[in-house]
């Protein structure tokens, strides 16, 4: 496997912001999807999804790495879980890329780590979003943003545009309008990413 | 609830098929969505999921029910499973309405339950769907067809815009809309629809 990646889930996770990307990722010769949680076992979700996770504990850094974080109304509980956002600044740090799709960039700028970067997250929860960090560079006007190691995105389904430009960059253009086309979908990739 | 949406799972799901339109049910006041398999228990695909399921024989049919079937590689072995497509045709049967995503449409055309209507597909498993039944009006050129109780959509995420468009039948556009917005998702509304 060329990188393996690491899906960060918490209760209330948002779900187009996790199976979107993994639709896209699932498609791609050479990604290792993985599911984990902060304690590992069953995590659920408003939409009644029950889903089966591992401990963050099991999460192997030998090979590159990606840690994909998503969005959803469990970001507001989990923003004020010290020993979480710590763990996903270990992990992050540790990490070859980082990705996170609508509020899940509030969980990573509360880490430190977006400090003196640009990024972007869900359109109607900005406010909120910006008061996980002062010293992040908030992109409003982005479908998603690239600054470093970290692709940040905006709402919910823009995660998939932003899985597919992130496919453009590491496997080139062609395997991701393959991907876009094989989804049927319509890719909005004219949106500004800073890199 | 004014409607449960019965979600019926098989191994090799498609990712997105499922979660594309469970996205957009779950902004919606008044629909319970559940997930069951055959037997019931741990579902998983491709793409490494692992979601806890109920068994059908624990579906209750008391009030409005909507059965959804994804579509995914699993198909092509469902196929042929004749306990799981005569209970496709069971429950269909008890259901106010169906929805079927990508390849689900030949699981079930296989009932028999679509003879002498219009339905659609995946457009690169096309052929391969025909095959379920030739009493079938496939339309190709289609992102969703609606036929009587049942809905049918091309591949992958043409599901979440059939879901939007069913979502615009129950609960007229504006809902519909407003949950595309809140997606940050440009509905492709447009789409021939057969009624």
């Amino acid at each position: 496997m060329e990188y393996t990646v690491n899906i960060l889930l918490f209760t209330g996770f948002e779900t187009l912001d996790v199976f979107g990307p993994v639709e896209v990722f699932g498609k791609v010769e050479g990604l290792d999807l993985r599911y984990f949680s902060q304690t590992g076992g069953i995590v659920s979700n408003n939409d009644g999804i029950e889903i089966i996770t591992q401990s963050t504990d099991e999460i192997k850094q030998e090979k590159k790495t990606i840690l994909f974080i998503p969005g959803g109304m469990g970001t507001r509980k989990e923003i004020d879980n010290k020993p979480f956002i710590g763990l996903i600044r270990k992990i992050a740090e540790q990490s070859t890329l980082v990705l996170t799709i609508c509020t899940g960039s509030a969980l990573l700028a509360k880490t430190g780590l977006l400090d003196g970067k640009k990024a972007t997250s869900n359109k109607r929860a900005f406010d909120w979003v910006k008061t996980s960090s002062d010293r992040t560079e908030w992109i409003k006007d982005a479908r998603w943003v690239k600054d470093g190691k970290y692709y940040t995105s905006a709402g919910i389904s823009a995660g998939i545009d932003m899985a597919l430009a992130f496919i453009a960059d590491i496997k080139g253009k062609n395997t991701a309008l393959q991907i876009a086309e094989r989804m049927e979908y319509n890719w909005n990739e004219n949106q500004p990413i800073y890199k």
